[in-house]
């Protein structure tokens, strides 16, 4: 669709790996990546409530990039990382769409060709009318309950390697006292492994338990050489609680 | 070797997800999608004839859009819904191909050179003899038997999310009196599910069975956030009785 | 982050498929896909030991082909089977690095900066100190036994569809007799089973276990719309005993 409308523009493709209906995973991976990418106008799509009153917005940030899809919060941690809202319109003129609207298909039918009329120069006041930046969906992302020697924390997604990251920074690890090195406790449910708080995979052993920074300065649970998600059989939004040992 | 033979054309893939062997699979999605695709040389394959005697293929619509695949039936679908096969030949000119043919991978060796020199500007008869459209491989896309309050329809294929496309349209539905809202009794084999008809996927609770056009005007059966195909446990070819209920 | 530093530089992704830290695998699948590539700077990123003392590399070939990577074996294969190494550096130079290098993630933050540089003209040199190309890292490919009339060979990879590949070519198999059309005893483990030599899987029936040399000139074993993986239960580095019947 994009390249009908607007045969000149790139398409730079992300993923296609969020799970269905993952929006919170779909929201993290996009502010995890998009201050890699160069700056345009961003497509995301992990849209469950697609037919329903969810409205399709457009959203505009302070250095001109631009970020297209359904406001169900998927977009808002990620133009808020780089820099916030400056604007936003709900797009609802049609002359911007395609010409028959699908009741489950919008990337096709409205977001795409959104975002290839903003990359030829439309502006966005022209897609429909413009949205208080305050009343946009905004996603709960759970936040870990730091103790003084323990800290509960909570499955925001499992990538494909089925490491497990957790909503935690190096900052609340430091403060129980879990730095590279450390000897880690994890409960899950009833049940209890070690880990090891390690920089690298390379510093662990095959089948180690590490708790580690993830690229994006996020903290994940990995197994060297094995799938953590399947060992702890722990799924997105389940907590586990981390002592160090 | 599109980009080596015509650094200058632009490739956009479709999709690499069509299940080996499911040719049926391959010429529904190509049909669906190429309506919104640029106009260009279109490559499909999917070919588990690759090395006995069905001939590899380049067919010309009206519109100047050029088709490039195995004369198996998964070229025709899409062609003839976008106005049908104004020229058609067999790839044959070795010319054309790559210095050695491998036994295994046309793809590689036959039709992407021969679709890199079609859109470089070579003209389809140099390709090879010409081949009455009338001879071409079609497949046979099972046609469900409508009664007067049932209908018995075939799995055509089932998507990433599960979704069990059928070989239905809106019109065979409103035949047995089946609209949206209309609550529908599914057979399959000596199971029996209720499905509701609706719009969306919105409409439905999580869990819902629902029977639903899709965005290519076809109707699927899908579970609100589930696999309709795993809870039926049903298959490509498999049959499905639907009664209003 | 390549088209950050290099927005004309075009990005052809040759596979994302390859599986977690098989740099085997990778390496095949670079040498056998790199002679069918237009020239360019290629980089090819699978890397269990990211973060430890493992280089990253840049080589260059005779023909001004590049090559980007950890040197953990992954480049050299391709890299010779195209002419060899004629210029070697460690990535070092911070210039042309991520501002913040992670621990986890080299691709974005070392391979991908470093081949977009080199793709805008940088001369590998400014990368980093020579290195002798004999003391890059080498992987073992592991040599089949070839007797009188019984080859010993090795599960080299697994493709997508199931298909065995071996670390044979058709000279190994005619030195004990197997041509096409040869019925061949395959062993694994204590289990026994009949396939034969095809040129091509249309020479199979349904079920048929087919030994086959596939379009990169090696020796693979398939069944004829099925996963020979999963009848023989093989993983990577497993034995099969291969005597015509």
């Amino acid at each position: 669709m994009i390249k009908q409308i607007a045969p000149d523009v790139e398409v730079i493709d992300i993923t296609h790996g969020i799970p269905p209906q993952h929006v919170l995973q779909g929201a993290l991976v996009l502010a995890n990546t998009l201050p890699y990418m160069p700056a345009g106008v961003h497509v995301a799509i992990v849209d469950p409530g697609v037919g329903s009153e969810r409205k399709p917005v457009a959203l505009r940030g302070p250095d001109e990039r631009v970020y297209v899809g359904p406001d169900n919060g998927l977009l808002l941690i990620a133009a808020e990382r780089l820099g916030g809202v400056a604007e936003a319109v709900e797009i609802a003129e049609e002359e911007y769409m395609l010409d028959r609207i699908s009741h489950t298909f919008h990337g096709r039918d409205i977001f795409s060709p959104a975002a290839a009329h903003v990359a030829s120069g439309v502006e966005l006041a022209k897609l429909g009318p413009a949205l208080d930046p305050a009343s946009l969906t905004r996603l709960e992302v759970p936040e870990p309950a730091v103790g003084e020697a323990r800290i509960r924390a909570t499955v925001l997604y499992i990538d494909r390697y089925g490491n497990v990251q957790l909503n935690l920074t190096a900052v609340h690890l430091g403060r129980v006292g879990i730095d590279p090195g450390t000897r880690v406790e994890v409960e899950v449910g009833f049940e209890r492994y070690f880990a090891f708080a390690a920089r690298t995979f390379a510093e662990a052993r095959t089948g180690d338990i590490v708790l580690y920074q993830d690229a994006y300065e996020n903290i994940a649970l990995a197994i060297n050489r094995g799938s953590a998600a399947q060992m702890f059989s722990v799924r997105v939004g389940d907590e586990l609680r981390l002592t160090p040992a």
